[in-house]
């Protein structure tokens, strides 16, 4: 199920977006081009994009504008996922190959590279430096994010606010921008940017919550990766580390989790997680988190792009498996 | 021998730029500062900063505005250089251990990508969106240019202009614009700006042939690492190209190639290079690139800045080895 079927009205929007997405990694070199599409045309939800082109409707909303943010984020997000792999080392994303995979972790880091700087060449186009700098250190945060998790790999010590920290940098801010952007570029009020950046800093940390839950609940075929991904790659996310603070379980989970380490498949760290509540106070969490988002949006005017928001919140969210 | 002996009257401004240079780093990440510092630390030839001081003299210079475009242009550089080890699976660079070798490529990935971040982030604080599409333009033919020389790895049949294309963008573009945004940002004519483009293009091209000369005719003191480093990775450089249009050498030069391929050391590779006219080729034609540089520099209005663009010119092109 695609966000983008929830709204017929963005939907002439949300294609144009597409093809400029596709458009905007042509003509520069080919094999990059092919590095670049390989992911693009994987197809993701194209959140980001989408939650662009709904903050644009509390300003004047010009479609040739907003795609100089729209491209630029979904942009961003792709150059951070194919890095991601390499990290990951993961095999498949979306169901297909990963970039590292289908070629090799050295061209990998250069097409992540490529579509870092692009997407910031193309928001440049905006004559809009406020916009630039939001993009840049929103990158930077990123990078920390990411360097974060790598070193927090295998950390079962970890806190429940170690692991917020990590994801808001990793997930939550480029979310929070892209719907404090889309409003920006379209020259709406300040306060209308800031409640839509709280907004969707709390849907991305609702969205990544979900997300970590997914790989634990979900199945292969959902998810487009087999499931317990992150435990085998060492990413101790929030259900784990709530069932780790569960003292029937934490003594056996820490068992199979070294045993994971060493090449163990994860299904019996998976069952004992299922059978502990983690998953029911993740879910709690992220519950929580759709909720402040949904206060922050009940301070914006009335109207379609609220409801369309708040339609989305409610998908984010959605147990889905 | 550093570049910045040469000139006493820029000393306390380049020693300020240092220090940004550091401190543009700290308090992020103590890991990304470590790896970020690390790089920095070892040296270097600051060469783009001070092109960016010296183009500034040209207008109304104010080293507070210059640093923001001084200290992006040194990180980016940086940036690239730790990427490029992950590339080259370089063990030294400035005679200490890359970033790579000292941490792993996944940490080197994500220092790169942090440098580069933090070098827009910091351009942005001039509220100048031509520097900011400068930078990120060149940002995105920097990472085509890195694509091109890994897949022309061990291309023996590249011709001239080929090698010239690509080092264009993997290192004349960055200084052309090093000297380009100095005079912008300090508010030069346009006229200024585009001949300091050009002066900074050329030199660029004549110091990357330079470079890829030391590395067969250096010693390993002399550049930091073992000399003949390019062609044991396959990166095929000017003296090469132009060696191998030497009918008696191309056979066994051809022949050496294939056994570096496989693991043999580069001595009698380098020997035959060194017999052949393409030394001596390569090197007239960075005199070429240089004196186009001098054109372009005798168009500017004479001065101190001027003359001191000069000397670094012929710094540039002297034969060190």
């Amino acid at each position: 199920m695609k966000l983008l079927d929830i709204f017929g009205a963005l939907k002439k929007d949300i294609d144009y977006i597409e093809r400029q997405l596709y458009d905007s990694i042509e003509g520069d070199d080919e094999l990059l081009s092919e590095t670049s599409l390989h992911l693009l045309k994987a197809g993701g939800k194209r959140l980001r994009p989408i939650f662009v082109l709904l903050g644009g409707k509390f300003g004047a909303y010009d479609l040739e504008k907003l795609q100089y943010v729209a491209v630029p984020l979904e942009l961003i997000h792709s150059a951070s996922l194919v890095h991601d792999d390499v990290i990951d080392d993961a095999a498949t994303r979306r169901g297909k190959p990963t970039v590292k995979a289908k070629w090799d972790n050295k061209i990998a880091m250069y097409t992540g590279d490529y579509i870092y700087a692009k997407a910031l060449m193309l928001a440049t186009r905006l004559n809009n430096p406020d916009i630039h700098r939001i993009l840049a250190k929103s990158m930077v945060q990123m990078s920390v994010g990411e360097m974060e998790q790598i070193r927090d790999f295998f950390n079962i010590d970890q806190s429940v606010r170690h692991y917020l920290l990590r994801i808001r940098r990793k997930t939550a801010l480029l979310i929070a921008i892209s719907c404090q952007l889309g409003a920006m570029a379209a020259g709406a009020p300040a306060k209308v940017h800031s409640l839509l950046y709280r907004f969707g800093y709390n849907v991305g940390m609702a969205f990544q919550i979900r997300d970590d839950l997914l790989d634990l609940c979900g199945t292969e075929k959902m998810i487009g990766k087999p499931p317990g991904s992150d435990m085998r790659q060492g990413n101790i996310t929030l259900p784990v580390i709530y069932a780790l603070q569960d003292k029937e379980i934490r003594e056996p989970l820490l068992q199979e989790i070294t045993e994971i380490r060493s090449g163990h498949d994860t299904r019996r760290a998976i069952e004992m997680i299922l059978s502990s509540s983690g998953i029911k106070r993740a879910e709690e969490l992220a519950d929580r988190f759709i909720d402040k988002a949904m206060q922050a949006l009940e301070q914006l005017p009335e109207g379609k792009s609220r409801s369309h928001f708040k339609e989305i919140a409610l998908f984010v969210n959605k147990r889905s498996y």
